[in-house]
């Protein structure tokens, strides 16, 4: 089988990072053309925008890594062209959006893939199978880190649709959707507003799987050591993934962890979909953060500057 | 055939004004039980919740017109029971509470109809028929009532998952998503949430339906006349909705009305619903305000008391 013909979105750091690495490292994809308004990759043709690209290139596939804003307009101009999608997470602002654009897919007859990266950390997919046929007694979310060392300057993450501190914490509901055995329901959640932000720099979540309670606590002001870890309390002991779900521990053993792949895997699943025009779009995690601001009691704190 | 065996949930003012009424009408029902902690019908056996009555009473159905909070493990119960299920709207305080009564239905075979009632006002259908073939220019939806007069004293709609303004709102947007040809997306909002409460009191909201830009202005402090309108700008004129979809208002003519049947509709269509053991279940007046909650930008106004 011919490699597919990628086009890359939106040449930003998380692009040079991880994406554009991954691609070069899968022998099924072939990366023939970047658009970005700011960027370019050395030896790769470039343009200024997704239309551009995909009226001047055989394409068979995009994947955008731009900021949520503008993703489904972009999407679409792919989708209506015939040419398959992969999606940063989240995969758009709103969950509308993100409907629209599975209805667009199926009627094309192309691949949609919405990633959430988080889920191919190491210790996920062991953590989900360990998981399987335990009872499920408490969950412990902690997702804190310092908005001012990872998002440096980044106003819009704390304007209308940028989510605040559920731009990372959404990868660890990805996480949490992806290895408890049972579906998770927003509660109640409490959110802190910077005043004149619209979006939260912490957040407390209750949720429940089951009869067990979920609690997640989101902060964008941790300093010091950073923690995402999600602890689960079950019949058989407590399993504590760290690291953003690359360390597993379970019960009575050592931590196990494994080189990171997360976008290698991203990318491989991305070829799998697109031999099979299949669609993959996963949207609880979104739908988790939609219910938290939906049923959300908010409270005005101080002004933040970067 | 035999009528469906239906029980109602909730006797309070909706339930006795609309609910009860309806079902009297329509010989396909027949009221065989009632549950609530505090209402009774005469003439009905009346138990204290849903469990007690789907365990005491041979039931093919249940109607559930309490409210939004608490309405999942209800439905729940019910359809864990072989029992079909009708919802008031919202039919629950989360979008995953929803979708998990879908799956929940699904598996165990039974009917489940969340109901938008605004969408049976005698000048809905009529609206779809005329704009279906129209261009949509632009669309202004003006829903502003006095929560005081149709509100009196409930606290809840003001807390978290109480929606506020949006309480009525949800029924506008549940016409717009009927009557337009193309789907919505909310592009941005704005909400005046009175300190100390969760929800707002007001909200405007920018969305857009293909090239179209559709403004609602929500408003929970409107004295003097009420307004419950839609108007479409099309390439034929603008079409008119007034009095919450019960009058329409073409170009051209005159307003057309007809009485009110929108629970004698809502229960019409639940009997064909039960007799198919199918499930109508339109998510997207929900998700229109999960999306505008998502990415509001909120302004703390002067508090509010009833």
């Amino acid at each position: 089988m011919e490699p597919v013909r990628l086009g890359l979105v939106g040449i930003g750091k998380i692009a040079r990072d991880q994406h554009f690495p991954a691609i070069a490292g899968n022998d099924r994809l072939n990366l023939v053309a970047t658009a970005s308004r700011h960027g370019r990759l050395d030896g790769v043709d470039g343009y200024h925008d997704i239309a551009e690209m995909v009226s001047a290139t055989a394409l068979d596939a995009v994947s955008l890594c731009t900021p949520p804003d503008g993703r489904y307009e972009q999407a679409l101009i792919a989708i209506e062209a015939g040419v398959h999608v992969m999606l940063e997470k989240p995969p758009a602002v709103t969950l509308s959006h993100v409907e629209a654009l599975v209805a667009a897919a199926r009627k094309a007859g192309v691949s949609l893939f919405a990633t959430w990266h988080s889920r191919e950390a190491a210790g996920v997919a062991p953590a989900r199978a360990w998981l399987a046929d335990k009872r499920i007694d408490a969950v412990r979310i902690d997702w804190k880190e310092d908005i001012r060392r990872w998002h440096p300057g980044q106003e819009w993450i704390l304007g209308p649709g940028g989510f605040g501190v559920f731009d990372p914490g959404i990868n660890a509901l990805s996480i949490a959707t992806e290895i408890l055995p049972r579906e998770l329901f927003v509660e109640s959640a409490s959110m802190d507003v910077p005043e004149g932000r619209a979006s939260p720099l912490a957040a407390s979540i209750l949720m429940r799987c089951g009869s067990a309670e979920v609690r997640a606590e989101f902060d964008f002001l941790q300093t010091g050591p950073q923690t995402w870890s999600i602890e689960v309390d079950t019949d058989a002991g407590t399993l504590r993934l760290t690291q953003g779900g690359s360390v597993i521990q379970l019960p009575g053993e050592a931590e196990q962890t494994a080189p990171d792949e997360e976008y290698a895997r991203l990318y491989d699943r991305f070829a799998d979909l697109v031999a099979e025009r299949a669609i993959d779009v996963d949207l609880r995690p979104l739908r988790l953060v939609a219910d938290a601001f939906l049923i959300a009691d908010r409270r005005v704190t101080e002004a933040f500057a970067f």
